[in-house]
């Protein structure tokens, strides 16, 4: 298994939860990234993509792996309100930090969506403790493969990063 | 198996989907009805509560079993609007027809809700042909036990009622 | 939903698990009988249908409902043989009757399992409290319906039998 | 997550399936080994444990990562024997070599589970490149940390072993 290496864009958010301050990629740099693209009705996200983040979130050390969430709302912008939004991680007892990306010009898609090209929700990146997306997937993967693309992130980072493979 | 028999209140509602008209418990008479209240935000209501009412309008034939979706706001009641109901009876493909539970005056509890007890959400009352309500539970049950429940009801209503047993 | 109805061969078995005496069909008469046909090494038993059954004996009451298992071996005669069958039920805490289908003369199928006409296994069979099959299936139905079907025929048994309708 | 190190004991077989000749541990070098222990009327085996083996070797580059499986039957030796594993392999439509288990001397614990001083079945037990012993479960754990768990032990691999980290 090898993954692709692509520098990840900044995220553009407007309001977190979760967290005492707001998140940059940049405070996360040492951490292997899960960040997981969602909105709050969206059936495949509700049932699946977030039960999955938490299992993430509960399985690996927090020192290592930083489950980012990301309300990535390109429709139905006047329900999918922040809000609302703090109604839902309330409810569904989320406790790793979410981001609200922020709204697009002149176009439905929010900019870090956009920025990082997601065809829709759920999505999942892995970022890795140097800052590259290494994987980038849309609907849901089995456990097992999310485990280990997680484990060699962190492996890599471990022995100096993926730049001490040449 | 023998179920309780007590007279189901009418409902309150202050609009509808998935029907052309208001539906009034009267309107259902001859028919057994499976009321699912639920609220759009609660885990168990999109995790299980949702899907096994699907399952049941699935199952049965519609002109034999009336399934109805019953909105009970009472909490968060500035984000679980209407419009925002609507927006989720679309994501999730619901067909069945849902109304939205009535205010209640000087309470954060719907009348419907308030008028049949109800404990919380996920509920399912089953109603008789003959408007009783004839099972109340809070949570989810097995699909078998429920299945069984609604067929002893039809079986009743197609020997002439409960009423008939004496 | 209306089930058909054909005069249940009587079933033709050579040892018993779970009961004290070998049980006839005829003894079951007054009760709704799910018979569930099984071989011990068949995935879709093991996993689907036994847990079903299962559940089947947890729901109805017995002196209702009664749950039995029929051991239909028509492959692998040498390795699933009845000490093999013991064990197995011993281990998968099975605890509602089980009989061992009699061997077939210059075939492979066993006697029940060709009276009946199954076409493998898992298979379940529905006789109704007179005696009469009223369900066949092969494969795993969803718990809502077979509940539904089951307590279709307490019904009927209730009110004095499907002769009853006419 | 670090990993203990022991030496992995060679298993004493006395038959193979689903490989041309019998596989020696030593066979194996170079290669992470997932041996999955499991009786063939254990209920957890079948329905958790069996599963998840076929998912690691569905997932892994059987290169990379060895699944073995291995009979130890340590209980109704009399009807686990060879000639009902070949069925159930069959039936079960097992692909990775899995081993039989040499019965013990005295006991009923055959060889290799005495050797390796495992609890029971389902046992689940990861070996690095190198031979040693870096994971012992008993019973099932999540898809997600095994995933990871495997990973990690491939990473090291590709590092030069855990010998490299000092």
């Amino acid at each position: 298994m090898t993954l692709p290496r692509t520098p990840a864009p900044d995220w553009q958010t407007t309001r977190w939860f979760n967290t005492d301050k707001p998140l940059a990629l940049a405070d996360l740099r040492g951490r292997v990234v899960a960040l997981h693209a969602f909105q709050m009705l969206c059936p495949g996200c509700v049932q699946e993509g977030i039960p999955q983040a938490q299992r993430i979130a509960r399985l690996f050390d927090p020192a290592q792996v930083a489950v980012i969430g990301l309300h990535t709302v390109f429709e139905h912008h006047d329900v999918m309100t922040p809000e609302a939004l703090q109604v839902f991680i309330h409810e569904f007892r989320l406790t790793f930090p979410i981001g609200v990306d922020a709204p697009g010009e002149g176009s439905p898609l929010p900019r870090t969506m956009a920025a990082y090209g997601m065809q829709g929700t759920p999505s999942l990146i892995l970022i890795d403790a140097e800052g590259f997306v290494r994987k980038h997937s849309f609907g849901v993967e089995p456990d097992m493969r999310l485990g280990a693309d997680i484990a060699l992130l962190l492996a890599e980072r471990d022995k100096g990063g993926a730049s001490g493979h040449a």
